[in-house]
């Protein structure tokens, strides 16, 4: 395995968007991201790939099949190709992996089959998918979630970030054109097949033999904004009673997520948080908190929802405060293509089949391409936090592992 | 009563510095608080008042007693004076009265002590205290505290605000000398007495007869901030078991105080909090809250920090995460000067006495030099919010009382 020459085009990437505290702080239209996706299409010109940006800001860089290397122009989309690639962005101090190992994989997996000597009887496509994580813009899966329809280009534009700033505004001022979001049937009609290749998000490989695993299902999901609206006042000369604290409603909500997920058996997580005013000696006007919620299937998610629900409307009846409740995104259950998935750990030697609980933008592609997901092994389990870690060799599989997939698919 | 003539310089106060909340945002030294404080010098100028700002940043403007017309212009401190006034910043989205009030009333009291034709035989000086509040660089009273040297100046000069801006920074954009900041013992000894009128903070005196009470105390009060650390992971792929979560631990503090509060008969307020990462989809790295708890005594309050403490330090041990409690300020009960309370209460025909939970400048001034309070009723009781109110009747009574107070102590 080239390690090395993992090493080398790794080195270009890593850098990129790492903040003092070791995490990467890349999101989406910000300068880190924005040097990436100059490095994408240095990368597609190094190569002599054909460098895209669709109307969503998604990146490709596409290698042509050797019966089409002469393309119109004006429709310069390939027929019956195959996708690979990831996403660039990060959540706020996120690991190095998650998402930039699927492009750089991505570019080394053209370059061994190339140096292999292969000839696609399929285009073969890198993609850069732009907004994976929402850690800006709220809404995960936005480049992908645009292109496939399932969500409304007006919404997305208006979507804002913490500074206020909207997805239009960001996109202008990194000279992309906001007017263009929307659906885009005609190219997912023109894939074949959709392969993204991650860092794996727990320890499930860790001990194993297997470098490389492919991905079976991704757990329902979603993310609701939950607004708990009180009443300012000092917090001294206001009497307990007299007191409407939706901090209090807040507090006991985490408490309420987390027992409801462990009684049915998903995850349920509040990991970001809004107080107005947020000042030391005033009651709180409003809290908004954010709660994640995973499962193994759809009912244990209803499960959990319902009973976070109406355990925090009871507390907040209590606490003199309301409750509003809002879904910012619900992702069914993903299963991934049974036969792809089985062809490809077939090809790879028996790689174990693993579920998730990571949302990615092959759940979103999945709905309409045939799609599948290598992970490679993340000894810590950490993700989206500093601590993520590969190692070159682990990752240079993963290259590999790619390239056969590729060779497999498109050759 | 001159209802007309507060209403007039009211006018002029009060819209600095408001928001489309209908609350205020007037941080010490930002563009509302530079506003107020050239209002002080020019309200100075047109009385022929002596306008100076002192080594903290505190404004005064001095109307010298008649034997004290000519001073030495390099010792500008009048001897035996008794000192009003209060401060200009708000807490974010706080209401009109707290503070401002103070100052405009004694700008008025001071007219109307001169249309009744008075001669003062002591200085009668308006102050205005800088960052009462501590809704900038979190340190309440600090322009008091640094006066009576009970803050070290270059802990003060260090102090951050949300954006990461120092006090020395921000005094030196809005063109002052933080070097100056430190203890003036000198000043605090050439004080007779000080007197603060402020906006009542409670309900005490809605439907009462008066619309002035007179302080006895200020309950002890201290803030403490509060630190959980936990490990930032995927809020998906990590499972519940392996989870050091903080903000678990930090939801459950927040009921702890509340309840410890309430078993020992204080309040006990968490109203700030920040998270990082922050992130919908990631497990909290660390959680930092802000506890305000006050009581009528010391021992209950030393009662409801101990129960806090313990509770929390043993979720914290259940969840894996560390948990850090760091006194930013403690200020001990406060029993205003009984001769002077018993003297106002009597000069204002029998007026209501009542403790307070609200710290205030006068608290720390009080240590040093005879101080008393002067309440003017808040019909809602809401403090530190938009819905804080005052008649301009009841401000108009205030400034007479005020006026009755300074002419019986000075003239």
């Amino acid at each position: 395995m080239d390690t090395d020459g993992f090493r080398r085009l790794w080195n270009e990437v890593e850098p990129v968007g790492r903040a003092d505290s070791g995490g990467y702080v890349r999101f989406s239209w910000t300068e880190p991201d924005l040097v990436l996706r100059r490095w994408f299409l240095a990368q597609a010109k190094l190569r002599g790939l054909r460098y895209e940006e669709d109307r969503n800001g998604n990146l490709y860089a596409w290698w042509y099949a050797e019966k089409e290397e002469v393309v119109d122009p004006d429709r310069p989309r390939p027929h019956g190709a195959v996708l690979t690639g990831s996403h660039f962005d990060s959540v706020p101090h996120g690991g190095a992996y998650d998402g930039p190992l699927g492009i750089v994989a991505a570019f080394l997996a053209v370059d061994r089959l190339r140096a292999a000597g292969a000839h696609p009887k399929r285009p073969i496509g890198i993609a850069a998918f732009t907004e994976e994580e929402g850690g800006r813009f709220g809404v995960p899966c936005l480049g992908s979630r645009l292109m496939a329809g399932v969500i409304d280009p007006d919404r997305a534009r208006l979507l804002t970030d913490p500074d206020g700033v909207t997805l239009a505004e960001a996109m202008l001022e990194a000279g992309a054109d906001p007017a263009t979001l929307g659906p885009d049937p005609e190219r997912l009609e023109h894939l074949a097949a959709f392969v993204e290749l991650h860092i794996e998000q727990g320890r499930a490989l860790d001990g194993s033999e297997s470098p490389v695993a492919v991905a079976s299902a991704i757990w329902p999901h979603g993310r609701w904004r939950v607004t708990f609206t009180g009443e300012a006042d000092h917090a001294g000369t206001t009497r307990l009673p007299d007191r409407r604290d939706p901090m209090l409603t807040f507090a006991f909500a985490v408490l309420a997520a987390r027992k409801e997920a462990r009684l049915a058996g998903g995850v349920a997580t509040v990991g970001r948080v809004e107080v107005e005013p947020n000042a030391t000696n005033a009651i709180a006007a409003t809290v908004t908190a954010w709660l994640d919620a995973r499962a193994p299937d759809e009912a244990v998610l209803g499960e959990i929802l319902s009973g976070f629900e109406s355990k925090v409307t009871e507390r907040a009846g209590r606490d003199g405060t309301s409750v509003r409740i809002t879904a910012e995104s619900e992702t069914p259950i993903v299963e991934f293509d049974a036969s792809l998935r089985d062809r490809i750990a077939a090809l790879l030697g028996g790689a174990p089949v693993l579920p998730t609980a990571a949302g990615h933008d092959a759940g979103v592609l999945s709905a309409h391409v045939p799609t599948a997901m290598l992970f490679v092994r993340n000894p810590t389990g950490v993700s989206h936090a500093p601590g993520e870690s590969a190692s070159d060799e682990d990752c240079a599989a993963g290259v590999e592992a790619l390239a056969a997939v590729l060779r497999e698919l498109a050759c």
